[in-house]
């Protein structure tokens, strides 16, 4: 692996490999020090065009606590301001020599033409609503180290998969890993060749009970406005999960941050099924195996704490 | 201490202690080298919804040189343009597993909300017009530092003591430490119940001559369109501390930013009883001082620089 | 030197001295370990008044590489918001004791009054329409490295000659290194008393075959509605670079971001003979260089990268 483009780049052992590293890497995270010397001297840029909380911190902390030392760059602050182009932008930066950039942007398939600009490793955070591949990889590694694998589980995807990157990018990783994926949500909000996905799409929640786990979507009020829904209230009288609809077996998953009160009720959030907490620590870990993949497998892996004295 | 909320949970003897630990850190800062190796590993995250250029690198430059690494947050440029709530933020980011959370934020508790969301050590950095310890905190560390005891000490709190939340923590940090505090200033800006505090209150500066110290007060432009003030000149040539006014005897203290020719004329900053660039140049030890403690004192304590070369 | 304010500060030896370390520090770029021990334990402030891609980053990731913590400040998000004065803002920041204040600011000059108000060395990083120092260097460093010597070599500086801080820093660059400058731009874009810099000037590109490099600048949107220019059209026209006009022979060089169509065509920016990517890897390891200058070079100098492992 040379970058992280989309999760189709990505094998099933490349997958399981990835969980296998971020599984070591979690270890050390339960210790006071939670740094290894991987990557040290090593720069990691990230490249944000869009804000983001999650990602960025994630992808931030993944790589201090791999000892690489991180440069970030915003859309605002930067010459971008002055109407310099994304390639004018990236052969600046990469002229640099950055070890690898982390791309968060609002268009799809950038991250990989930025690949084609540079020599460094490039890992897609996003990029318009084409995909969201480290998102599907912690995904997969939250569930699998849940339920030891995804073989045959059941999986429903509910929402606007329409505009979603996570949905794309997770259908994808989940049927790689073999599951079986549902989308459902209001017509309005799945593509129309979606099946051609090999997923099969309810436009209602009466069988949400046949799900082993409810992935939600993060519904973005700007929909409304445009006209792709009625109102919020309907949908969430339609499509929200609450504890009733989800029930007391199925998992319940969702990317965050989290409409309380919208795709999922408040209760819901932080009931024991939830495995919402888990997904987002196990971006950090997650990232730092894609970063140790993408930069330093060639080398001997030695997941040990940095000494801790100078 | 768990963490650092208010100044009230800080008995005398935390704060003899805490200003000890930033008076040696102090010596350190005097070489060249001024890192040291106590938090190595450690991770300090800035969550700040206030601009802010004294405290941020204040806190920043703290954890740095104690090693830690140190991830910024700011309201803008994160999910909460999104409109992600302060709890899930807060979820979110402490599911990375930080070892500090430093928070300055406009509304007054909200620290201490936040404690109870993650296992980190939560430290106030500023609550709307609630507290601000650190800031007291270097404030006695830079006066005991001069007066080597707070004891019986006559300091006057000058100027919008209402709105204020360094005068809240100021002053119940300087009773704490056996100082006699005066309030003065407008009634309209000194709170109707501020004798409960066990402050005396003054409505004019006519017998400052008895203070041993002034500490004036930032005074916010907004507050004049607020109709607290019938105009900033009104206010300057009542309670502006000029060199007439401070006498030759008084030190002066002011928390920064200074409004120059508000709430203090443009020569008495930098006359020769001012301790304002002192108190700055105090906020990184006592901030090294107060992580420390929150996050190492229970090691063994050894404030000697990190080794230079390789 | 004790600080970096303006080229005419620096001698032709202080400038061949930095150029041999930019060289030296270049080898490192080219390693999987980049960095290097020298100013372990230091801290660089960036104190950014002004949007910049390239120069914050390249300063940020020069500190990285010498090992030095970096604390990065830009308008929004500090105290400036709240009207505090340079000058408060510097003796703030100076208050904690950097080793280095790297500023960027619109203020033609401020650098130098900043010098006063710290003991920090202050590195001018563009101020105004003054200069930009290091800008000059780099392209100096870069220059060097094609020709071996810049005496007698003849440069070309085209366009809005009266806007440009890096015009004005490079023209006494290049010919302290012993260049023949010649500017050439349209006359409402040339200062009037340009001449008494020792320079030719030209109102067309007629001659342009003469140079041996042709440095052209960057052409600002907003001087149109100035009424510098009639329109960008008839100024690209006239002055734009492009292959036809370069001829076979000429270096380009750009300081960046370049608005392609304006200034140079868009064909003409990837050329064979431009420099402008080795312009911009020049930053890092020039800037790398400065600062070692300026913080470390009584010290023994040994370039040698980090010991990778733990």
């Amino acid at each position: 692996m040379k970058h992280l483009l989309s999760i189709e780049d990505v094998s099933r052992e490349d997958v399981e490999r990835i969980c296998a590293r971020a599984a070591a890497f979690s270890e050390n995270q339960q210790r006071e020090i939670k740094k290894v010397p991987a990557l040290r001297g090593r720069t990691v840029l990230n490249l944000f065009y869009e804000a983001s909380t999650r990602t960025r911190s994630s992808f931030e902390l993944a790589a201090k606590r791999l000892s690489a030392d991180v440069v970030n760059f915003s859309a605002s602050g930067s010459s971008t301001e002055k109407g310099e182009s994304l390639k004018d932008t990236v052969q600046t930066l990469s002229a640099h020599r950055p070890d690898a950039i982390v791309v968060r942007c609002p268009w799809a398939g950038a991250p990989a033409l930025v690949a084609e600009w540079t020599d460094a490793a490039i890992i897609n955070a996003g990029d318009g609503k084409h995909e969201h591949p480290t998102q599907a990889l912690l995904d997969i590694y939250t569930l699998t180290r849940r339920l030891g694998s995804l073989d045959g589980v059941k999986i429903w995807v509910v929402g606007d998969v329409l505009h979603s990157r996570v949905a794309r990018s997770n259908i994808l990783g989940f049927q790689k890993m073999g599951a079986q994926v549902t989308v459902a949500g209001p017509p309005t909000l799945l593509p129309r060749d979606i099946e051609a996905m090999g997923v099969e799409v309810r436009y209602s929640l009466d069988d949400l009970h046949e799900a082993d786990v409810v992935y939600a979507l993060r519904m973005q009020n700007e929909r409304m406005q445009q006209a792709y829904l009625p109102s919020m209230r309907e949908y969430a009288s339609l499509f929200q999960i609450d504890e009733r609809r989800l029930g007391a077996r199925s998992l319940l998953m969702h990317p965050g941050p989290v409409n309380r009160g919208v795709e999922l009720s408040d209760g819901v959030v932080d009931c024991p099924q939830s495995l919402i907490l888990e997904q987002v620590a196990a971006g950090v870990v997650v990232r730092m195996a894609v970063l140790f993949e993408l930069l330093a497998a060639s080398r001997a892996f030695d997941p040990v704490p940095e000494h801790q004295s100078a």
